[in-house]
């Protein structure tokens, strides 16, 4: 695939320069058109039957392949879910913490992950996402530390690998804004949140949660994709590996609109992300103050007087789809490997 | 509408007898059509911008609205799902069950409320689906009776509001094969889920739960939509009532196609629905061993030496769908407002 070929099978960029896959990705036609049509055969068809019912479980099957192989861990270790949400709460949740036991996270993260911390009943220990003063904020209370590998407030890349070998405690890490934007090795990791909808460009309410272990996280949210049997009483003998913690069914659609989004990536893909973002930030230094980032994400302050919530109205009517981060009086913008220098300068012109 | 006319709504009633709404209901062409839409549009112009959250709000709202009516509850006593089983997994872990606690359930029941309960922590009390038994089986430990309204297994209707009212205890009310299929009333029950794939025709993986007093169940399970507001340490104000329990994104085209699904269905739909189920029973009686049940779902069992899995499978070849019940050696038939006399007829001949 060539960058062109790229640019053209995402329609949305012919006439807008969308830079917030950070949010969502852009749908590539392909991708819809999968959706499309298993959509035409469900309304044809039927939902039902032993054949569709096997269909949908082999489609799964290639999709736990596909993103393992993408973080480099076993297919076995994968949970398809429908967010990093979904994630984060059936790893909390399964923990079983209770008010001895301390979390460390940082202030800089995503109420998917902070949100089931709060309500975990253990003691949320909340320091700055700087990797000394996380490693600082462990104790032998610490049951877990949990993060975003890339933070969607500020851009800013943390070292996970090192903050779970130097700290001995288990690690949650959200990778909403890592995984697909570059590359990411989770086998170092007890647990990764995946979303299919940001830099995978996949359907809504899509992700995945890889566990290390399966076999010592508790199910605490069971689905009938949990089961590998059951008795009328409800005991329950769970299913192999990581889709023991799969909470819920997808569309045929969904998981066929997801393959087809992974089939396009680009081998390319990573290094082009970052020498685009790269080009990114040097468009917009001199016009605004860039915060630091070794990532996809690109976050910046409003040019003085300005709110980041009218900048972003501004760009939108000027076709430049960027977002504000509430609370941090930021702007985002989202470099993709299907970004181009025209996308780029229409966001620098149109500050 | 006519009932003509809504034999045409759904393309797959016009070569197959479609008898497993109970799993998935027939999806209409307006439906497709709708989530289609968004679907090009989400292609078309992205999945971003200030309008596009402010739509996909409030076709959120007018979907809780549109189902709190089906139910006779308030709009703001709604939550949108994904499945009957997130909606047992929220109030089931919302709950904080301990071992000092029972619950009351029946040997009947879909894993997806017996799940929960099993990982509950508290002693799960199983009895036949028999209202005495239920009504035995409470102690002062009681914490919740957690039953379906009609069990996906036999059809057999339970009658929730009396076990609520006699009992004194809160009651979790499976909706899965009563919404839609049958008039219910949730005003007298604490929680009741629904689906929106089964008797609701609607898009995979739509759902709700109704909660009486969202202010008194605990939020086990945030997502950024439970919050009102929060802080960077992820302290946060819930929203106000059932939506601070909305476990998940939809997809614009997921909310559309489930209104235009909930549209479709005529005035008529229950009176037509439960004569349809009694012709049903008539044209199987003498055939095979119908059980009773007094909803819309018609369990059966095997004609001697025939196993369920065989006669779905024969059934299927000959284009009349209906499933197996595993465990129970029974067969299952679904009649909804657009079954017609035709496909009982294909059933009875085909058996």
């Amino acid at each position: 695939m060539t960058f062109a070929e790229a640019r053209a099978a995402f329609p949305v960029l012919a006439h807008i320069a969308y830079l917030n896959a950070g949010t969502f990705g852009p749908l590539a036609r392909k991708t819809v058109e999968a959706m499309a049509a298993e959509q035409q055969a469900d309304l044809e068809q039927g939902r039902s039957g032993a054949s569709y019912f096997e269909r949908w479980l082999e489609l799964r099957d290639e999709l736990r392949t596909r993103l393992a192989g993408l973080v480099r861990v076993a297919a076995e270790q994968v949970a398809l879910t429908a967010s990093t949400t979904d994630g984060c709460n059936i790893v909390i949740a399964g923990l079983d913490l209770g008010p001895e036991d301390e979390v460390v996270t940082t202030n800089a993260e995503h109420f998917g992950l902070l949100g089931p911390l709060r309500v975990s009943g253990a003691r949320v220990v909340v320091t700055p996402p700087d990797p000394d003063r996380i490693l600082a904020a462990v104790t032998p209370r610490t049951r877990l530390i949990a993060v975003s590998q890339v933070l969607w407030t500020t851009g800013q890349l943390l070292p996970v690998r090192e903050l779970r070998e130097q700290s001995g405690v288990p690690i949650l890490v959200d990778g909403a804004q890592s995984v697909g934007a570059i590359p990411v090795d989770a086998a170092a990791l007890d647990f990764l949140t995946i979303s299919g909808q940001k830099w995978l460009c996949g359907p809504d309410a899509t992700g995945a949660l890889v566990v290390a272990d399966p076999e010592r996280l508790r199910i605490a949210r069971p689905s009938f994709l949990s089961k590998e049997s059951s008795e009328p009483d409800g005991r329950f003998a769970p299913r192999a590996g990581a889709r023991r913690f799969e909470p819920n069914w997808l569309s045929m659609g969904t998981v066929a609109g997801l393959i087809a989004a992974l089939d396009l990536a680009p081998e390319w893909r990573y290094e082009r992300s970052a020498e685009t973002t790269s080009r990114c930030r040097a468009a917009l230094e001199g016009k605004v103050e860039v915060l630091p980032g070794a990532a996809t994400l690109v976050a910046f302050r409003p040019p003085e007087g300005e709110m980041p919530e009218t900048i972003v109205t501004r760009l939108h009517e000027a076709a430049v789809v960027v977002r504000a981060i509430p609370g941090f009086e930021l702007v985002r913008a989202s470099c993709g490997w299907w970004t181009s220098d025209d996308d780029l300068g229409r966001l620098a012109a149109a500050l």
